[in-house]
């Protein structure tokens, strides 16, 4: 997981794509092929192969996967499957050596000094914050040999989970009998910050109300924050991120993807005392060895329906992936103009890159009819027990085809509410001319009938914004227009009006998007001006082409948005319900989905079949200097210079990453592995290519693996690399000064 | 490639279902899937997805690969696409220096006095054979430092092409008019046997007629044989054949396949003289360098039409795969008794293995729509060019739906003529009953009217096999006759009378199987004695169970077995025509299928996307070592106990093997890899698993490639581990003493 592969943040850019793909709209989704469109039904049916699979498939019980929560352990399954018995004090201590790192990763103590582990790629954030203009530690990583060297890392804080309750008897008696979708949505949340405020000002702990199951169980989650907290260590960016990008999501893997930072006392001069910590391993984890991961795993699809998964399936993934290979060859363009550009859209473009991906790996496992045949299986055994208990039956027997209607109902509208969503791709004609329109219908409405945006000083200011220059590339926005134009020749019915609104004959979406920007004078403040003054009637009569679309799109988008809300409400209420059934059925079997709250996933060490062949457990430092000489030391597999330098000193043998069968995601970045004693034996920093599918349901038997750096593997570099002596003597020794 | 993924021989039990496979037989070829059965036809319609690939897809203009003859090589294509000419002195030279490696490899003369490399898994047989029970060279190696310790190879000879002659007319006209499809084949095939023997009586060459095109053009090609020959060199078992069977067919590697011996002068003491050899490059090839690879490719099938890929896709691979399955778990089973039966079915099971793995990744190609819609577009586009000139579609128009009515029919008998064989499986039972029904049906008839087996000495030996004693293992015959239940309930429809015989209601074919060998008294030879003398009439009305089954497949059989060979006829009278269309479009333009004759075939190394990132171009000795590592040094990546005693005088960073887009098959395995000046920089063992689908269409996008070890990591090999003096001396200096 790369640093932007966390949750529950990912990056902005893909923030853009997951609310525009969050959302539902219109026509049949997939490409417009010759002949009869298939209706969105018939979309909705289980393919022919995947209802075989279905017959065949074996269910191995984790089908939800291994993300248990700390109130619910499986001490049963876990006393039969690995003959480990976990006590209360246990789990207690490995809950309390836990934390969450800031919004974005999970991480642990390792000393009784606060000294805590997390990913490279999780401290980034801090080493670039606590670099100068002439010590970019980045490049030449950071150690702090005393106390008096840590940096402080600006707004980083450290949660610890202390303390559970179950509320949710009074989250759910706060639903009005009879709500709607909308208003039960509501009252929840309203609760929930009730809770929550009354928790904070009576404990001053951090308070957070949990929805586990989608809602069908609600806890209170209170930690205890540590802050400040400083940078201790961190390797350079060529060891922490060897492999880059290309390496992102793969294995065999060679990254030194770990750093240390301290929590310390409020006052910030003394360290925290953290009497709950993980002791390190010296030996680590071999192969078949039991591991447990602590964590907290942003989120997951595992509960969602057959129908749910088809929409994703039939739309969401496909017009996510259309959209982010458009928006990299749109920075690829960008980039080519300068060094400078390339500069500055390379952070952007990395995150586009490790999105397209995640969405290839998880649309892999959509299009998979085993994965999709076991899913039916698991649908088809929750429902035949829940239609043989009458009581179960009556309450919730129709959910399954109530979402399937919602579904349905999302397919036929979500690419259009995405495609006339003015805002979808942020061409600047296309946002001036939505203002414009907005305004001009606002204003030819009695002042308390518009939105509030359109009266007294608001007003005002928008009609600042739309009499001043607003300065555009007309080159820039016409590839982001065809940007737009061609996801609706792709996504659109034929004669969807925005088609014939937008195309000539024979046009492609970057010859009508040129002829769109060039022609329209909605970039003329005059122009606006004058369409300003005439109001309503003489702007539906406009010839402007660009105009005339954006005024069909807001017609579209203003119609279907709300239903397209109505329908989220409504899949969120259907969520509720299998939820209380899936609990009503299994009970506290099977874990939730992932809610960035920390979890304890149980796995072994184990390698695969890859590429024809078998990947081993775990990989050496011979890998990584293999690596770096296969590619003639280029980026971004340039042999790390402090390798290169202590080459002599380095036992090339020593297991440098290793691979599990743990279960984990997104916001996992930074996670312990620890053996039966509660030791670290490693730190999970990503999992490889075969994992991704795991989104929906959970699978080892296909090759899904957590990728980890190996406990061996950080103190050979600690040691030998950086002979970081404080550092290896406070891990051995389980503290040091404060 | 594995020693035995090498054309033209398989192994004996990959031949076996060669013969098998290649066969035509019954049925509707999925799985009796519920519901109706699609019919043949329907099933060798192309996909809807492959039809809309088709639209978009564009060619490349190798999609028949670029294994070009040396009468036709492609100059201006080498020129434009790489700036290189090769003259007419530079071709001869490239063709003496390659030589045919017995009936099985490639080969080349690498000094003026006949030393040959080739890889170390060609040269096995040889180093075995050198063995003896106190000096094992399979395991230790072996280097004769000078002439007198080189060692014969028995019965190895080298074939170096000297001559070619077109002979297509005089093959074309030896076919009477009118003849029929089998007339047709005959009449070519001793045109052929007598244009050889007339070539060897007058030139004492080696001669044999190749069929080009699968019949278009006929070839005399003229060989210069070189034998005896004597061994040099090769590395032990574990740095030839490193990562074994598991890391067969893929990339990255790191194995020393390399191995070299010495053509002799007849009389076996004097070195032949080989003026025409490659020089050696000590730079090697880099990444994105022209390569080239000389040798013979056994065999591919990209001039095969559409209809007759979609059996392939339908039927024969599927079935083959069922197949190898079964006799995967079977040689499981036999080895589970004990180390001896282990080590007895070892080269077997490996042999088992590799075909599942090439029939697996060819068959990815089949199920790849991508590839499917580049065959359909390529054949749309062959079809509308033959369409377009009267002439020719008068003379070829009809010939794809005349495959196609062939291939519909092999569709339809195939799997009843392969599993309706008695002598398909091999269980002693059967194969008994069959001999006895086929002994008594026989001898009901006159003796002329017999087949020759049934007259006279001859049936006298049958009568006396019938009588004897034949011991069998019934363990063992049930669970080879479970395999063929297991295939017909998979491929006969659900009404086959070999079904409605076989099956009591409910059982599973291991029940059946069970019933059918434990009640049978066809192992009795007083039960078959009395048969013998009631004759025909009290045969039909035997109560016997697996009597009367194989009475029935032995009645299908004999029924569909003529008509498979009348189709197998037929079509090779279509490819013939075929072929003549191809070459009355494109002429020259394009390489033959392979012929397992004297190929060129260009391309540049070059690394490939890979598992989620990139494979490098190439691999180091660092790699080597690592693998080993990884997995701690077990087999079968141990680490060669030479390179572990050297470690230390070797360059960990210079290449070992590396990646090429030249196109190769089994049966180039040993090919060398030259430069532009004709310098050898490497030698082809394997393709990586991306590369089997080539078997239909050639692509590189794909990331198939070839994989050879590079002249740098040999060189390092030789010096440093090996010591090897005088066989580098040689190699650098092109020529040593005779």
């Amino acid at each position: 997981m790369t640093r932007l592969f966390v949750a529950p943040g990912w990056s902005t850019l893909v923030l853009a794509i997951g609310i525009a793909g969050c959302a539902p709209a219109a026509a049949p989704p997939a490409a417009p092929a010759p002949g009869a469109a298939p209706t969105a039904r018939a979309v909705l049916e289980p393919s022919p192969a995947a209802l075989r699979t279905a017959e065949r498939v074996q269910l191995t019980g984790t089908e939800l996967g291994t993300m248990w929560t700390f109130e619910n352990p499986p001490l049963d399954y876990w006393r039969e499957r690995y003959d480990f018995t976990a006590s209360p004090e246990w789990l207690e201590h490995v809950r309390l050596a836990s934390v969450r790192y800031g919004q974005i990763c999970s991480a642990s103590f390792v000393s009784s000094t606060g000294l805590v582990m997390t990913n490279h790629h999780c401290a980034r954030q801090c080493v670039e914050a606590v670099s100068t203009a002439t010590e970019d530690y980045l490049v030449r990583g950071f150690y702090a040999a005393s106390r008096g060297e840590e940096k402080l890392c600006p707004e980083l804080y450290l949660d610890q989970l202390v303390e559970i309750e179950d509320v949710t008897a009074r989250v759910q008696a706060a639903v009005p009998a009879g709500a709607s979708a909308t208003a039960a949505t509501t009252a929840i949340d309203a609760e929930a910050e009730r809770i929550e405020g009354e928790c904070s000002a009576s404990t001053g702990l951090q308070c957070q109300v949990v929805s586990l199951f989608h809602g069908g169980q609600y806890r209170l989650y209170r930690y205890r924050r540590y802050a400040p907290v400083k940078l201790v260590f961190a390797p350079e960016l060529q060891a922490g991120f060897f492999g880059g990008d290309p390496d992102n999501f793969t294995y065999p893997r060679y990254t030194l993807d770990v750093a240390f930072v301290r929590a310390y006392q409020a006052d910030g001069s003394t360290a925290a005392s953290t009497p709950q910590y993980f002791s390190w391993s010296p030996a680590g984890a071999r192969e078949g060895d039991l591991v447990f991961i602590t964590g907290n795993p942003g989120s997951t699809s595992r509960q969602i329906t057959v129908a749910q998964a088809l929409y994703e399936k039939e739309y969401r993934h496909p017009f996510t992936i259309d959209f982010l290979r458009a928006q990299r060859d749109f920075l690829f363009w960008l980039a080519s103009f300068s060094p400078e550009a390339e500069r500055q859209v390379r952070d952007q473009l990395f995150s586009v890159e490790n999105s397209l991906k995640a969405y290839s790996g998880q649309n892999a496992g959509l299009q998979d009819s085993l994965l999709m045949g076991q899913k039916i299986r698991w649908e088809r055994e929750f429902q035949q027990r829940v239609d043989a208990d009458p009581q179960l039956r009556a309450e919730y027997g129709d959910v399954w085809d109530r979402m399937e209607e919602i579904e349905t109902e999302k397919l036929r509208i979500a690419p259009r509410v995405n495609i006339n969503n003015p805002d979808f791709i942020g061409e600047p004609e296309v946002t001036l001319a939505a203002e414009l329109i907005r305004y001009i219908q606002a204003v030819s409405r009695p002042e308390a009938e518009r939105p509030e945006r359109y009266r007294g000083e608001q007003l005002a200011a928008v009609e600042q914004l739309l009499r001043s220059q607003t300065p555009a590339n007309p080159e820039v926005s016409a590839r982001l227009l065809a940007i737009r134009l061609d996801l609706a020749r792709r996504w659109l019915p034929a004669d969807d009006p925005f088609l014939r609104l937008a195309f000539q004959p024979n046009e492609t979406p970057e010859v009508a998007a040129e002829r769109l920007i060039s022609t329209t004078q909605v970039g003329n403040p005059a122009y606006r001006a004058t369409l300003m003054q005439a109001g309503d009637a003489a702007l539906r009569s406009a010839a402007d082409p660009l105009l005339r679309l954006v005024r069909q799109m807001l017609e579209t988008y203003s119609r279907l948005e709300p239903r397209r809300e109505e329908l989220n409400a409504e899949e969120a209420v259907q969520n509720e319900r299998l939820a209380r059934a899936l609990f009503a059925v299994y009970g506290t079997e099977l874990p939730p989905d992932a809610t960035f709250t920390l979890r304890i996933s149980d796995g072994v060490v184990a390698g695969y079949p890859y590429n024809g062949t078998v990947a081993p457990p775990k990989t050496t430092f011979y890998g990584l200097f293999g690596r770096a000489a296969d590619f003639d030391d280029r980026m971004p597999w340039t042999l790390p210079e402090s390798f290169d330098r202590r080459r002599g000193a380095l036992d090339l043998s020593e297991p440098l990453n290793f691979v599990s069968t743990n279960d984990i995601t997104g916001g996992n970045s930074g996670s312990p592995l620890i053996d039966r004693e509660a030791r670290v034996v490693g730190i999970a920093f990503d999992g490889n290519i075969e994992q991704l599918p795991n989104e929906f349901l959970f699978r080892t038997e296909t090759g899904g693996r957590t990728v980890a750096v190996h406990s061996v593997g950080i103190m050979e570099a600690l040691r030998n690399i950086y002979r970081a002596t404080a550092l290896v003597n406070e891990l051995m020794q389980g503290g040091g000064p404060r």
